[in-house]
């Protein structure tokens, strides 16, 4: 059977546990919050909500131990509440770092060995940080990363060309955060290149990529969270996991070139990362990525 | 096309869009909220969960202009920010009651004649004056009503025999309110009736009906609103109308015995309410769904 | 992971998987059957199909070894091709028992001890040489028995009173077969009774029956086979069983009364058959039953 | 809504009616065939499978008067009891043409504006022969083309490098026949071209293209028709359309270059092609196209 796990649920935890319970994505469903009052109502609301499809998701309120044999837990635990308009999801760190060491400690505890797919921010960081309290390896614990910043540099090249965001090709590189980059060398839209996109549609780039880095803060911003499509970047890729679907995603994950977590594309399957593959960036490209990972570990000490 | 509009972008309204982007029940949806700040971030999040997703669902913001050739339009603005805990649905009445004549009366304006599913409470008052308001037939116009509650009836019954809900049958009927009750001629478990589940399994048949009746408050004192399982109704009833189904759904419709709205069992299909058919209650059941009758028309009094 | 088996990949067996692949039900899917050629062929098929959805099922050929470790195994073996126009299924017995007989021991030997769903036909008498052969518990073994002959007694009294069939209770009980019977006692639509329908609808209850009985002869007569209804049938239980739905169902499974297995309804879960339960018949109807009962019994003895 | 007809109810109509029932991908289909008894006996196996799915699709048999306002209709008509093991597609343009010209003329005659999406062989030719007969615009009139030859491409390059398929780019150009090539300068597999498979994984290049090329007729083989994936290729094409999707698709569609019908990447929308784009093709890949459209021309004079 298909067990899932979610640590938090908040807007975002909620938002996950309720696509899974709507597209019928698991058998079981465990829900995992330190406060039982919003527990037991999201638990009830969703079971509800499950008694009213098709499909049969059993959905209930747990503690780790009830994770133990999951095949993938998500965490969406955060504080979101102390970003400011416009900010910075290092903004977190300080908060979230402990309640992720307790998280990955219980569920090394009790023994969980699935994968672990987190959306806490500052994703790069904290997936780390889970790495090394679970003690998984690093292959089985992997980070949202840039795969919404991804999405929505396709969505912004789309609506530019009035083109399905599906029919494109290319990447967000780097932190899921403001040192992020589009990759345009990796970019094609029907045998379209970004330089072709240029002169052919006078497409300004930059700020295309900036529509894509500052979307979160655009959505974040008219409705203090963001939910939506974050929920269904994670819920996608716990599909991969579920499925064994050793299909390409863009996601945080552990690069020992840069000793540290960043999104690169990976192909994802039953244990987590199944293969990595060198893009062939250009060397504006490589030194950005670097760029970017040292935006990480230069926040992770000024924040921590 | 299937085009579905949405009145009210709250947490109820933004829950129902959600399930229809996931589900891919619409080709167009078109989000319509007096918060043009909030509205905006919602379709942004809304449009790139919709490009991670495998179907189309065309989402944008709109007014009521947008919804002239819709199919189906959901009313999910409200007030719950009046509501007290443990308190009751007429407490918004005061504040929804102009917001929906001029949705209403927008709609008439535009040549709206699809089919207008009302969640905004209290709903048994609320779709009377939409109908109104719209100069729809009235079967063109229903609530979500006991819809939800009868479903939570089904819940609390399939948790006590640990049986699944969808294999019970049975109603909560009258107000989507206080006076509701369980019509328990009406339940059938795998062949056995409500006495067969006191006699053989020591049912606490009142019980039963409070968990279903005040299942919604339990919700909203643990989270201030509840908005998965309640969109789910609204949406099934959605569906209902756009396949043109001709399935049987308890709704708050119009009843000429009461001169007013309440929920009974009726099909659903096309242009709403396709026919109605009168249950075989017995004479309790019968005045206590006078007697709930009797109560919307005092609160509407009362609360207006 | 959900891993389904499927042994007989006739019109029935191909469509079984094809409804598996195309709905997304399982992550690995084994497809078994004694041609080759054929095997091979529809594995390629289903491989290119697969490529085309957005979920990822693993589809591939295998031998009883590979059915190990599967949660549902469907019997989709058969000898259509020995059946008269209007015929009996029976026809079919002495064909399918040895190749029965075998996949059963080949079950048993790789330790198969999953939930086995048997369409093979005559199916109350296949499904108990099945679980003989197996040794497996009864509850783990069942048929599809009276599944689709329900169905089709719900789907000839929706088109009558133009009410979706998905709103009416009832069950067609007994043999899957020429002894099976409406059991108008339990159909229920809209809170009338098979009464209330003759009194105020004129309806014609024996032709109604009659309908629901010759359905599958209906369809055969017209293209030699029957596979689109039988394999959804088949499909809805194999996903209450990897749901762990504990939904009611009318299935072919072991009755004691009768010493074989005969459809009354069930509960059906994790284990496959998770409850029992006794209709509330009339005399006349458990008579029917047990004539049915006797009918399956001196067939078995007149065709083996 | 969302209405489709299906003209030509053998093995492939038949598949491409299941996904769209099984899938919930309209709310009404319509079946046409020339074989009343074979017809009738499908649209009752098909209602009775409806009735058991969550969705609503009212399926019914009709003749082309009920087309008139679908939004899609698909032809699957066809003579594959023509083709020998290892033949050619062309085989059954004699048979098919006067069938194709009499549907097309019935669709003019009532008024059909909605999109034609044809798989009847040779598709290339017959799809010209449709948009000729009906009198529609050539947008709204494309064939499944090489759409499946181009999985098939990806799934061999998937199963040889251990990748799902749908993280490959790559296009089969030209003739759905023995003149269709691969490609190879628009694949790219995660950031990896046709010549770093070769150099890296020792790819042999024209054996995955012939192994591409030859599937169909390897699953002719085997089980004398093919249907399965052909089906899903025309009902994504369908939904690309239904849902106005603006993805890009390969498909037969009208190449002035060409005066004729030839498969390439467009882009499929409400009205069909609604844009199109030139590949980057190299010299040689001109050439080869050039050769397939020639190959198409020459076989429907030899064969017609």
């Amino acid at each position: 059977m298909r067990k899932i796990g979610i640590v938090g649920i908040g807007h975002v935890g909620a938002t996950v546990a309720h696509i899974i319970i709507a597209q019928g994505l698991a058998d079981e469903l465990v829900l995992v919050d330190k406060n039982p009052n919003k527990l037991a109502a999201e638990e009830l609301d969703f079971r509800d909500a499950a008694s009213l499809l098709d499909h049969h998701v059993y959905v209930h309120a747990g503690t780790a131990k009830d994770l133990a044999d999951a095949e993938v837990v998500i965490s969406a635990l955060g504080h979101i509440e102390l970003i400011e308009p416009g900010g910075d999801r290092f903004t977190e760190l300080k908060a979230n770092t402990p309640e992720v060491q307790q998280v990955g400690a219980d569920l090394q505890y009790v023994g969980f060995n699935g994968v672990l797919i987190v959306i806490s921010n500052p994703v790069d960081v904290i997936t780390g940080i889970y790495q090394k309290a679970t003690g998984l390896p690093a292959n089985q614990v992997f980070g949202t990363g840039t795969y919404l910043d991804t999405a929505r540099l396709k969505r912004a090249l789309g609506d530019a060309l009035h083109v399905d965001p599906r029919s494109i090709n290319g990447y967000m590189l780097g932190e899921h955060g403001n040192s992020q980059f589009a990759a345009w060398s990796t970019v094609n839209i029907l045998g379209k290149t970004a330089e072709d996109l240029v002169s052919y549609y006078n497409l300004d780039l930059d700020q295309v990529a900036e529509a894509a880095r500052i979307g979160g803060f655009t959505v974040f911003d008219g409705k203090k969270y963001t939910n939506f499509a974050i929920a269904h970047a994670a819920v996608s890729l716990a599909q991969l996991v579920l499925s064994d679907a050793h299909k390409e995603a863009i996601v945080s994950h552990y690069d020992d070139r840069f000793n540290g977590y960043i999104s690169t594309p990976a192909v994802i399957g039953r244990n987590g990362i199944s293969a990595e593959f060198d893009l062939p960036l250009t060397d504006d490209e490589k030194a950005l990525l670097q760029k970017s990972a040292d935006a990480i570990a230069e926040n992770t000490k000024a924040y921590l």
